[in-house]
């Protein structure tokens, strides 16, 4: 029998560790999910005596910063209060004020950071400047979390390109489809669901071409709240054609094609509501760099790419991908559309590998997550 | 913060379900793990208010059962007590005098059994000898558990073969080894090791010829505590070499051959100690079938299938397996020899299915468990 009594300051508040905290921040934070583009997700905590005295979190793009939110809430409670923030506050004027005159004005005394902001206008200069105001700091608090929340955001600062993730599903011997192609559900609707969520979570999906002519899919959000979601086909040939579904479907349509494209044929999607980036390419292959980063510009910071095979052998190669989410069903297949296609590995320390994350049931498959 | 009490009679002790018994009943059962064989695994606790007062498991083959050990233990104790084991006690006089008789005699009021016996000696007689007597049966509390622990057993009561796992060591993309077959290591130690393990819990390790003149294994039992275990070499054509290593290692190593395999050859091998086993066979193809009842026969119940693609094929389409333990390294490798090779499936629902036991983590890799 485990019997744990929770330790109690003079008031008779739990005490709680940075990291509980910063978990509560974190939850915050998410609750900007979808709004705050091409900003990073904050959630801040004002905390006095163990008790939240302030909350708040980065509502929409253009508005008020988490850290005002709060203190604004917490108002003169702030005075040698907490401020617990997964992000390293911001010390310029942009659309809104610089936090860090904020913090100092309000009395502040100790200031609890997630990770530091990779923004090249922040980069540790609001922690330089609350450190010589004489502030109590503690920064990297559950920085591998901080760094997830954001991590689109990350990249975009960083690279200048969009996050991200392939998404695959499969039986367990590593086949997406029967060898004629034409079937699509390797896994059950549990997992389905799951991709939907996924697919409401990113700013856009990347699918190949032959998979938008083999399945002709909607690409859209289905079986969870609904969400627009804007669709990248890669199509270095420019073969999509214009009775395609996914040229109809809410949200944005984007085809990927090559300069060797045939102009009339793109003229033609055009007509039809599509958007066609064009991409110099050699033998009709697009450098996935390029789409990453005509991506960012766009706004678009995570895409999820879900196939096919070709598609995941090529971010795979490029090193373009961060994170990987596996469907696996527990049936082999014995033959057909292999996940990967790739020759030359003779040795298996060379295959690329990723790193697990973490692995969940959904309905009778696993979920596998990595980090690439 | 959640405080459990636990209830507790009037002796002080703590009231457990009967589940819980019987989980301690099979982690008795367990010990006797590698010497009961052919007979099955049984631990047997006698409880009184809550109290253990006896209790033991079949140590040996030929030696008295679980129940007698325990209630000899409890003595005059038993008068009135609850007698808790994995399966139903025997009605006949075997090596060993009847457990019925002694259970009747000893004035137990009351048996937990986990499940029925399923040998045609036993099946229910016993649990109707008791109830007829007047105690207090319950039957089937964890039976799912009671199943798995003498699953080896039960299948050779049920259908005179052996229990065959199939344990398959590959890359997320489903390949067991390089195009050119010469890699080994796909995952790493922790499942190497658990492996061993694994070797060391049964009887036989089966793999098929084309693997041992590749790679030219040991198949022993290293990195745990040391083990004999004894080889199977699926070899249709009677194609092993004298100069394979497995010929050379402690416990027996059986050559399993069509009928046309050369006899000189064969001989050959048996000067060198191994054993030839010669079945009748289309197309030098041996029936798995034939060659799990010939196990039995000799003994060995639990057979480990370790590849290559040929015989996990094998396995598979003949319906032969009953749990299969997968290790998936989080790599890709692109191109490979494959896990499973069989043409033919045009359709993800006809794909062979089997379902998830548990899923862990061993170092890097991911231990998938399911049941056929």
């Amino acid at each position: 029998m485990l019997c744990l009594k929770p330790r109690r300051n003079q008031t008779g508040a739990i005490i709680m560790s940075d990291e509980r905290w910063m978990k509560r921040a974190l939850a915050l934070a998410r609750k900007g999910r979808g709004r705050v583009h091409p900003n990073p997700l904050v959630g801040a905590l004002v905390l006095r005596q163990e008790r939240i005295v302030g909350s708040g979190f980065h509502h929409a793009f253009g508005e008020a910063h988490a850290e005002v939110n709060a203190i604004h809430e917490a108002g003169s409670l702030a005075q040698g209060a907490t401020l617990v923030v997964n992000l390293e506050p911001c010390c310029f004027h942009g659309k809104t004020p610089a936090c860090t005159d904020l913090i100092l004005k309000s009395g502040i005394k100790r200031v609890v950071i997630g990770m530091q902001d990779p923004h090249m206008r922040v980069h540790g200069r609001s922690i330089q400047i609350l450190k010589n105001a004489g502030l109590d700091l503690k920064v990297g608090v559950l920085e591998p979390l901080c760094r997830e929340l954001n991590a689109p955001f990350i990249k975009y600062v960083e690279k200048g390109e969009s996050h991200v993730t392939l998404k695959m599903a499969q039986t367990l011997d590593g086949r997406i489809a029967s060898a004629d192609g034409s079937s699509r559900w390797i896994t059950g609707m549990p997992s389905r669901t799951t991709v939907h969520k996924m697919r409401s979570e990113h700013d856009a999906i990347l699918v190949g071409v032959n998979t938008v002519i083999r399945d002709n899919p909607s690409l859209t959000v289905r079986h969870v709240r609904p969400h627009t979601v804007n669709r990248i086909i890669l199509d270095g040939e420019g073969k999509t054609t214009s009775d395609c579904r996914v040229l109809y479907q809410p949200g944005d349509t984007v085809i990927a094609v090559s300069e060797n494209a045939d102009a009339d044929r793109c003229r033609n999607l055009e007509k039809k509501g599509a958007t066609v980036w064009r991409f110099p390419a050699e033998k009709n292959r697009i450098d996935i760099h390029e789409i990453l980063k005509k991506c960012a510009e766009r706004g678009w910071l995570s895409l999820m790419v879900e196939g096919g095979t070709d598609v995941f052998t090529q971010f795979i190669k490029a090193g373009a991908s961060d994170k990987v989410v596996v469907f696996i069903a527990p049936r082999w297949m014995g033959q057909g559309l292999p996940v990967i296609d790739m020759p030359g590995i003779e040795n298996p320390n060379e295959a690329l590998a990723f790193r697990i994350h973490q692995w969940r049931r959904r309905g009778d498959d696993i979920m596998l997550t990595g980090w690439m």
